[in-house]
């Protein structure tokens, strides 16, 4: 059995946990928190949770610890701390500090003869892995990726903190059109605009001037301003009913050309549906902290991505079962 | 550079031709033929076209031999023979007997202290990984595979041997209700007659009695009786006009659930649109070309599958380019 710690208890780290039990070759060992352990309460009977004090002593009960905080602040100093203890597995998606990431998890997974796998999921995760495939089969061609339609956590946020808005639900939308171009082969060029639009769902605190804070969605830089975007006013109870779910999706399409004058135009898509964005991120978490935990027990060390995994690693079974009933 | 050797000058052989002129770190150095040399033209220029037997002197020339024969009677005796000899690469597709020919390749390669990838192309190969990873991230779920619109050459040939019949064209074709109720997340049963249809373009004798042909090929057993099959009879014209790119394709979809209650269902999809299956499989050889120089220069040997190699291998580019543009 592969014991499996989480750091974290969010919507993440339950994802992780639901996906733990769905594995019969895991085991969740303990989750580690920075609140009080006494105010957690965990799904799993009878899972310790302690404090993330405790991760100084708990080596020999796990074999990987898989990190649920948040790119922004969090895992930046957890992955590189812990991974000079444990074996660890992060879903880090801040994209322009992936270099010092890998490197410092690098440096303390080398020195300490432990594995550090940076930025499994979705995207980044299953959407770089396909990005890459890809490109390697056809090397001439043109990606091209598509979000939705799903819940933005961080547009949702940047709405929430606008003065007289109580709540916000933000889906991002793929423009059909958009995508039916793209997997028509034409190589079209697309602005930000014409690939997705923005729509709100948004819960007034009283008193608030829905015509003001509909403008002020609608021009807010970065985030709406360069999106068609369609804001609807709904009441909370509205919210709780329709909007709960964390629901998102999107695809990565590849095409390109082969053959003596480039006559042959191939179209390459990976598409993710997804019910619970956070379940599904857990999934591939743990599916990855198996192949940590191989990757390590054959004497490898240090950072990768999904990049650097032989797929076999993510498997609970055999070669020879892999090539007979998957190949 | 990457010296490939290509034995089997066929439609695969071409493939694989074209994609090692796509990619920049790799060159052509020589094709082997099991027919008269003087009679093989290759599109290349200056490229030798070399017997067989020549294959015994070229190992200081070749780094990665790609062999482009078929499954039935080539692969099972070149792959195992070629990898006591050079890195090998092939597509073996007969299911029935990949362990064998797993084996087979793997006592040779390892002897030799060779890499031999074997099994490389859609299917197997690139819809192989896909069911991979997705059973590996949802292991509560179904696996669906659907091929087509595409031409498929078996049951091409399996007409074309009826007396009567000058030239057949069969494509493979999904049913695209099957498919929508895949997506939804339903989880049915399919029988094969629900899964897929096949259609039929054939050119007759002079003097063919067509009703009787339609008879014959409708209730053919293994290829055509358990499916729904319409047949169309053409010239010669047509069918050269009409019917002469070799495209195929296909999709693998897993649809899987999680949740404390399996409350959340998740849409996997990979789908390839492919003009020319010829020119697609020979782009996905010559990336595994690519990868089995890599691991043998890092030390490694014996059999191997894409299951085996990690992405990162199939790319010319370096780990911290791949993170920057694909992650």
């Amino acid at each position: 059995m592969i014991r499996i710690g989480i750091l974290g208890y969010g919507n993440l780290g339950k994802g992780v946990e639901g996906a733990v039990c769905q594995n019969p070759d895991m085991e969740l060992a303990a989750v580690f928190t920075r609140r009080s352990p006494q105010g957690v309460q965990v799904r799993t009977k009878g899972i310790p949770v302690l404090g993330v004090g405790e991760l100084a002593h708990m080596r020999d009960a796990i074999d990987v610890l898989v990190l649920c905080g948040g790119s922004a602040t969090d895992l930046p100093v957890q992955t590189p701390e812990y991974a000079g203890m444990y074996n660890v597995v992060d879903s880090f998606d801040t994209h322009a500090r992936v270099p010092g990431h890998f490197a410092a998890v690098d440096r303390a997974a080398k020195a300490a003869g432990k594995i550090g796998i940076i930025s499994c999921g979705w995207d980044p995760g299953m959407f770089s892995l396909n990005r890459l495939y890809a490109n390697c089969i056809l090397p001439k061609g043109q990606d091209y990726t598509f979000w939705g339609k799903g819940v933005s956590q961080g547009h949702s946020d940047a709405v929430r903190r606008i003065a007289g808005v109580r709540d916000c639900r933000q889906y991002t939308i793929p423009v059909p059109e958009a995508m039916e171009a793209v997997r028509s082969g034409q190589c079209p060029k697309l602005t930000t605009r014409q690939k997705h639009t923005r729509e709100c769902f948004v819960v007034l605190e009283e008193g608030a001037d829905p015509e003001k804070i509909e403008r002020e969605i609608k021009e807010m830089p970065n985030y709406f301003a360069d999106y068609d975007t369609t804001v609807h006013f709904i009441s909370q109870e509205e919210m709780a009913k329709e909007h709960s779910r964390l629901l998102h999706g999107g695809c990565v399409i590849r095409t390109g050309t082969t053959g003596t004058a480039g006559e042959h135009t191939h179209v390459m898509e990976y598409s993710l549906r997804l019910d619970s964005n956070p379940e599904f991120t857990g999934s591939v978490l743990a599916a990855c902290a198996r192949a940590a935990y191989r990757m390590h027990r054959e004497g490898m060390s240090g950072a990768k991505t999904m990049f650097d995994i032989a797929p076999a690693y993510l498997s609970a079974e055999d070669g020879e079962t892999l090539r007979k009933h998957l190949l």
